[in-house]
């Protein structure tokens, strides 16, 4: 079985959308990625950490999906890394109510040796220092894909750069990408991240779908039409819990197959955004999964004989 | 050969856009829609009116492509409808600089005795009374198309909502099936639309696609992506050409096969705005729509083998 290292935070949220608001819940994005890979047959551990008041029950979830916990550590008399947010009635925009960085601050992150060889690594949006920090604790992998996000860009261009240009595969949403490159058209964009470094490039564009780059080639995969999002928290990074758990799973990183691994990518996203938090992702069945896939055969493919 | 009926405006267009401005050039939803069908083996016709002041250049342009013009009227004296428009940096969002109705005002359509039993018909957008007065003058084709746009329903809601229920499928834009549907997910506002009368509903994304509804079941394309937009211009209106043309053409109106046309539309609206007005399209060879066709298979097909 092949081994995917997911580095992220392991949090508590705080949600409202226009369907309801939560208390502390479960969050973060290796929270997510873990939960989402967990769909495939893979060896996965989470490097992140968490404070004393983490619900023992959460750790406990987690490890029943097969997540190695042991590069997460927990911090004595520390408080978890707290984030709260509020969407409004597009769903589209959602504006940053509270975060409490809590352990997050002095995160040093620490690679079980169990896992120092992965086959594939998932660098959760993180400080670019942190997800470097973890690269250089590895044996080369066989690929490396990043998260990031504005922040990153408006506060630690340099580092950031940095370490892009150390990984195979970028995932970043749309107004990210037109940020991080300077260029409005995404197909420009894309090509731009990829003289940074990564040889692929995903845009996701939420609701608007994902789309994959790479020299020159493109495919695109769209969300899932629904008819009711609930809550988007977390579905960038159950795409990418998908993408990376299908990849590793396989262990094939051609690009015919990473085609496949954004479309598990997407058809996982749009179970997460059903419900709270990760609720749906926890009760989520592999039928559920796969009959969803029927549903994006259909709404993708088409028979135009080309001659 | 299938015979397909094209109603709409024949105009002067004068646009800007972020890379230059025109001035009075050829335009119209007919115009468009009428370039786009002769990508195929239809026979087709346009019902419209134009004023003494519109080039016979124009006209014969539009002949040249095998579109019937004897049910297009030239008003002694009349001036030709002129629309003026501005679009903004993004090239989503667009400003209305000059409206002059001119001979669109007494136009009274008149439907040549050769096209009154068309296999399909394409109402493009105008007045719901002039869309319904051309139905009014047919035997049932196999397939009415009807565009439609948000002016109609907030001017004209009853006389729209009448037409809307006479035909067969809906094109119509994301924000305006929210608008007639009073649904803001798509699915719902699709299904909505449905019991209003029509069997079908496309709506249209611009950039972010296009989606075919048909009782309960959803297939999307996405726009091809484009280095640069030049000029959005007559996109939705080339779709809507080549999605009637093709399925005049294969005279086949299956879901199956509207799936096929929708790749089709997008396919040619993606040439479309790679230059001004009608430029690319008045000099589109069916060679370039076939490489293109290409490219959208690759686009969007995957390889998942499913249980």
């Amino acid at each position: 079985m092949n081994k995917l290292l997911i580095v992220g935070t392991v949090a508590f949220d705080a949600i409202e959308t226009p369907f309801g608001k939560t208390d502390k819940i479960l969050g973060g994005a290796a929270t997510y990625i873990g939960l989402s890979a967990s769909q495939f047959d893979v060896e996965s551990a989470i490097v992140s950490v968490v404070g004393e008041d983490f619900p023992q029950e959460y750790l406990e979830l987690l490890k029943s999906r097969n997540i190695d916990l042991s590069g997460t550590e927990i911090v004595k008399g520390g408080k978890t890394f707290f984030w709260s947010g509020k969407y409004y009635n597009d769903l589209n925009t959602r504006e940053t109510l509270d975060t409490q960085l809590n352990v997050l601050a002095d995160f040093e992150p620490v690679v079980p040796e169990d896992f120092k060889s992965p086959d594939i690594v998932m660098l959760g949006n993180l400080h670019p220092l942190v997800q470097k920090s973890v690269l250089d604790q590895l044996k080369r992998p066989k690929l490396v894909v990043l998260d990031t996000m504005n922040f990153w860009m408006d506060n630690t261009w340099d580092q950031l750069v940095e370490v892009i240009g150390q990984v195979d595969v970028v995932t970043i949403n749309d107004e990210e990408a037109r940020q991080l490159s300077k260029e409005h058209s995404l197909i420009k964009a894309a090509a731009k991240i990829e003289e940074m470094g990564p040889k692929y490039v995903v845009i996701k564009k939420g609701e608007h779908g994902a789309m994959l780059f790479h020299g020159g080639k493109v495919f695109f995969a769209p969300a899932l039409p629904l008819d009711e999002v609930f809550d988007p928290t977390g579905a960038g990074d159950t795409f990418a819990g998908g993408f990376t758990g299908y990849l590793a799973q396989t262990g094939d990183i051609s690009f015919e197959n990473m085609k496949n691994a954004v479309v598990y990518g997407s058809n996982l996203a749009s179970f997460c955004v059903e419900k709270f938090g990760t609720e749906r992702m926890q009760e989520l069945t592999s039928k559920e999964v796969q009959q969803r896939l029927y549903g994006f055969k259909a709404l993708t493919q088409f028979d135009i004989k080309l001659t």
